[in-house]
């Protein structure tokens, strides 16, 4: 293979170069390679695309494309079974999921994660912190700075193709922390790690200390930095705060930094947050993080739900991506409560997946409108089996309708022959010879 | 019992007399009982409360007070089990919703509507034109316009506290109808019939052109207004155009007519609607009818989700009333596909009731925010008895944990004994003394 004359795509983006990635991504969206380049050059668009992650699917993540959606799976220590985390990979991928975030802390990581790799076209994140503890089987306050680096080399060299680095949280800004009275303090795994890493050791925070470190690796291998929000909300009460936005400013510096040296960025965001507070939210992290994509967890507009944060989540992911965020991590019902099972990540890839698609209607109208206005005027002609072809979930459409069949063929259970649909078409058909339709 | 000095609760708020229903809502919200007063007698807020309900736990619906949400049950000819629409009854009273609208279409409607009154203490509504059609055993084109207004009577005289009337849809507004390309036309079960209605025997609208017949009714029982939207759209392309706004301005017309009378009344609104168009349909609906309390269906923020309307309804309700709509009506994974059975009606009262609370956190930060932060004290206390005291399904919450038992009993099965919670409160614990907590 030709050496390629370009390090990451943003170092491609500035120098005029189009890369495959860019011109697949411009075609899946529709939008002209010249125009997604120039975006890229300035970081506003961001294809996470590893040099050696060789089955990739390319997706563009930023202003201007379509909303992403993240499948979170990996194991823990009470839950480690690899082969249901694959299968919970393959179920994303085949519905379409854009981004898969292995998450696993325990056991043979680096084996799985090599297999979830090679068999995953969506993008693959990871939290190289996560993953520290049980690469070096030791106490946290054991692993030195060096040794977080090593396991994000590790990642970048299997083609990881982004990677959450808490770097906002450091000696200066914990202060902030330490002084906004929290109701749920760090909730942030990776974050609430790091914070205790500090605090017990002394020491600043490896990934804001050796930042250029982190960059070197990223670039060598094209790992998209995702900037973590260590101290993202985790309820309602905390969204918006000090320590939170505190953080956010640091994140944009780090961004420019990153943009220095053609690292490509994103910024996550939270977490828990009532619903008027999300549209600020958007601004702000746009305005701070200048323009970077913005990857939001949720939000959860509520904290009073476990069992339905599929449902509060997608709440706040439809609003936040309709405001503009870019990416949303998907949240399943099992959140707050336990590691999701098969049925739960289902749950939660079709609630995002929607809250994704009804925040394009809103956001890109003229590129997102067509399905929706094909559903309906399959609808308008009861025309069932378009119906099922366009759902977003055929089988369980299918199986809703088939529960309970009505008299009058074309209609449903619900008004049976009092059918609105029918009975205008009728009127249209006998009195006017139809109207005009679309 | 004495007559009452008043004729219904608008007259009474009027009149500057505080009625025992104004009393227990002003305790139930919150608010002081003269304010709650003056808002009804501008028609900001309504009671409903027909004179004949006698088990009514009276709730108020407007400005300033909680979200309400309101299930849809009845039966159809297809099916018509009405002992299971009572169980769907008891499950929606037991789970605090607030309303309840029979749309029931088929049979014995007037016994089970009879039973459904005795039974709830949620407001009852119904749509008369529904019934019409079952009560008189003809053909729709054969009912006559005092033939309607008498169900509209009997069902007053039942106790029905709130009716939806199709009132706007008339031989002048089907006029920018018929001038307007929609997709999906007419969508409104009543509205549909009242325009084969129209159209097939050439006469005015009978709940338009006998209006003041229906407010002599609506006055003498007390029974609310709820003026339906026969054109509410059926798709996200219909939504906001001519035909919709055209029938909103007769709907605030007919209001003030109403008001006139000391009849309560709400607006009803969409329906199938793009996120970005709810703001400005929630200010439209309160401009163009003068503040009067908004009943919104959803809306459904895309078309493309049989299966998942609970979610898609839910996603638009949340934005709705944190924009200021206030009463919600639920939408279960039924909708678009069969009538709803009683696993449905409880995962669309679930899934509106989140809405409901997800808003009011937005619109009534200081009288809705405690439930939220109660639950956030004891995620961080990690003390699982109290989060599943405070969930909104203790159940569900308590079968997910169940179903995977973590190591670290305190922790759950997703992050183990990396819980951010655990980790930072004992980095707290030990190296501070803990931090000042709210």
């Amino acid at each position: 293979m030709q050496k390629r004359m370009y390090t990451t795509q943003m170092d491609a983006a500035k120098k005029g170069i189009i890369t495959p990635e860019m011109t697949k991504v411009a075609d899946d969206e529709g939008v002209s390679v010249d125009w997604l380049r120039s975006q890229m050059a300035l970081g506003k668009v961001i294809i996470p695309a590893n040099v050696n992650h060789k089955r990739l699917n390319p997706v563009g993540v930023g202003q201007g494309l379509k909303t992403k959606v993240n499948v979170n799976l990996g194991v823990s220590k009470d839950e480690h079974d690899y082969t249901l985390e694959l299968e919970k990979a393959k179920l994303a991928i085949s519905h379409g999921i854009d981004g898969i975030m292995d998450l696993s802390n325990y056991g043979k990581t680096a084996e799985f994660r090599e297999a979830l790799i090679q068999t995953s076209s969506a993008m693959i994140g990871t939290v190289p912190i996560y993953d520290a503890m049980g690469f070096y089987d030791k106490d946290l306050t054991d692993i030195t700075a060096n040794e977080f680096l090593a396991v994000l080399e590790k990642h970048g060299a299997q083609g990881v193709d982004f990677v959450t680095i808490h770097a906002g949280v450091n000696l200066q800004t914990i202060k902030t922390f330490e002084a906004t009275k929290r109701l749920t303090n760090i909730v942030s795994r990776g974050g609430s790690m790091l914070y205790a890493w500090m605090k017990l050791t002394g020491n600043e925070n490896p990934f804001y200390e050796y930042f250029d470190q982190v960059l070197d690796i990223c670039e060598a291998y094209d790992i998209t930095l995702s900037l973590g929000d260590a101290m993202r909300p985790g309820s309602v009460h905390d969204a918006t705060d000090a320590m939170q936005i505190h953080e956010l400013m640091v994140l944009g510096q780090l961004t420019k930094k990153a943009w220095a040296r053609n690292v490509q960025v994103m910024i996550e965001g939270p977490g828990h947050m009532a619903i008027n507070e999300i549209e600020a939210n958007v601004i702000l992290q746009k305005k701070l993080c200048h323009d970077a994509p913005f990857y939001v967890l949720g939000p959860l507009v509520t904290d009073i739900a476990p069992g339905y944060d599929h449902i509060t989540g997608a709440i706040g992911g439809a609003i936040a991506a309709s405001k503009g965020a870019d990416f949303l991590c998907y949240v399943t019902p099992a959140e707050h409560l336990r590691l999701p099972n098969l049925e739960d990540v289902f749950e939660g890839i079709m609630a995002f997946k929607i809250a994704a698609h009804a925040a394009d209607i809103a956001k890109l109208p003229h590129r997102s409108r067509q399905w929706d206005n094909d559903m309906s005027k399959a609808r308008k002609d009861l025309n069932w089996e378009r119906m099922f072809e366009l759902s977003i979930d055929p089988e369980k459409a299918k199986k809703y309708r088939s529960e309970s069949q009505p008299e009058e063929e074309h209609s449903c259970t619900m008004c049976g022959k009092m059918c609105a649909m029918r009975t205008v078409n009728q009127v249209l058909e006998q009195h006017q010879g139809g109207l005009g339709h679309e």
